[in-house]
């Protein structure tokens, strides 16, 4: 058996006929599937008409309580349930996660030096329960994750959703060939941001440092590429970051950027 | 193998330190065990602060898309995740289900007649999975179910938690001893609703007639009462309606209302 587990961003969970097409897509996908989903803009667009203000500190959000409660409304609630009723209706029998669920995700609340985060979580080498989530393959089931991981004490932990798919990777590519596919609303890793036809097809840790020198690879794609690497190292057989929109040429590597 | 299905009012969400001293005595129940909860005010309190209003008719509430989506968020996210949360804190490995997750309880958008009532799911003979749910217990996990069901077609349905907890049962008593308990903020079925110590102890089908008849019971316990006559006639061996506080006592018949 092999796994193939897939990320989609926020992009894509806010434009409803890009989302609806994905899941149409990734329900037609053969063998043991897991999706992992990010946010979105509801959450903060909700929170705002509840007078939850999205609140950063050097760029970074921070989830206090009435944030968590937010996220755990609009990732695991609205999001999460609309995402498996879609692939229910494609004949996919998925089921909504978060780390809770079953005990599926532990993971610490994030240490407070400068900043406190607030109720993030920060996943550890055992934090995926890999046992549990393979009875649910093996019943048949594709577990979709919201971003949200579990403290082990009663607390939901607000979770990044490319370090959850990188994690429960890592973790399946210990006991079966694994895939990572990141999915968004580009074509993969572009060399010109301007030039969505300019898409780097292949990207090794050595490329990365020379790219990320010359200024090339910037801002949020720097984490997102460090997190495929290092998947890549620990044994994930296949990293692909690039579009939602053809799901089944990205799997195959006819399109997006390989991580390699 | 036998299993206990209970279901907790709305009344008991909304308070917190009884729903925590609940959660604890359910996590401790021993054996296969499902818990349906209801919804509380706290999807009014946030659906207000949204613009939602809730909107009746006839002394019904109506589902619209709005009304749909926000009870998708409170019921089937704050409300399940933070149960199943505080569940594995007392070392119960709990699961949080709608019924679109493993397409477990599937239902009929309720027909349009006089009132159309919105995305509201009406149960059938067959709407409940048995097999699906079967698996998630044999895996070792308790499902926590939201009051919503899956239409079969991409939808959620907001459905009432009663109904759900009894057709649970009604579906299981054909395959394993099966006990319904309903625990809320009462002691039982009461005489005298001023007087919280007239509880009455069994309550037949003949009883009921009468006691209906003399005005004892009516309004919203009316119907409750007929759900659990029903599931007795359906085959569940106990049926149990009680307070929420002493659940051990419950269970054992020492305190509440049995229905037979």
């Amino acid at each position: 058996m092999k796994l193939i587990v897939i990320k989609i961003g926020g992009n894509i969970i806010d434009d409803d006929a890009a989302l609806q097409s994905f899941l149409k897509q990734f329900a037609a996908l053969d063998g043991h599937k897991i999706l992992v989903h990010g946010g979105g803009k509801i959450a903060t667009a909700i929170g705002s008409k509840l007078g939850i203000e999205a609140n950063f500190i050097n760029g970074r959000r921070i989830t206090d309580k009435p944030t968590l409660d937010l996220v755990t409304m609009i990732y695991g609630g609205l999001i999460g349930k609309n995402i498996v009723a879609a692939l229910q209706a494609n004949g996919c029998n998925a089921i909504s996660l978060t780390g809770a669920d079953g005990g599926v995700i532990t993971a610490v609340k994030r240490p407070v030096k400068e900043v406190d985060y607030g109720y993030v979580g920060d996943l550890q080498e055992n934090s995926v329960h890999v046992d549990t989530i393979t009875k649910l393959l093996d019943a048949g089931m594709t577990p979709v994750f919201a971003p949200l991981s579990y403290d082990g004490q009663g607390g939901l932990l607000n979770t990044n959703a490319d370090t959850i798919a990188q994690e429960l990777a890592k973790a399946f590519a210990t006991i079966m060939p694994t895939s990572l596919i990141y999915c968004f609303e580009k074509n993969g890793v572009l060399g010109n941001p301007a030039d969505d036809t300019s898409v780097i097809k292949k990207i090794s840790g050595a490329d990365f440092q020379v790219l990320k020198d010359q200024g090339i690879i910037s801002g949020g794609m720097i984490p997102k590429i460090e997190n495929a690497l290092t998947a890549v190292n620990k044994g994930v057989q296949q990293v692909i970051i690039g579009h939602a929109a053809d799901l089944a040429a990205l799997i195959k590597g006819e399109t997006g950027t390989w991580i390699q």
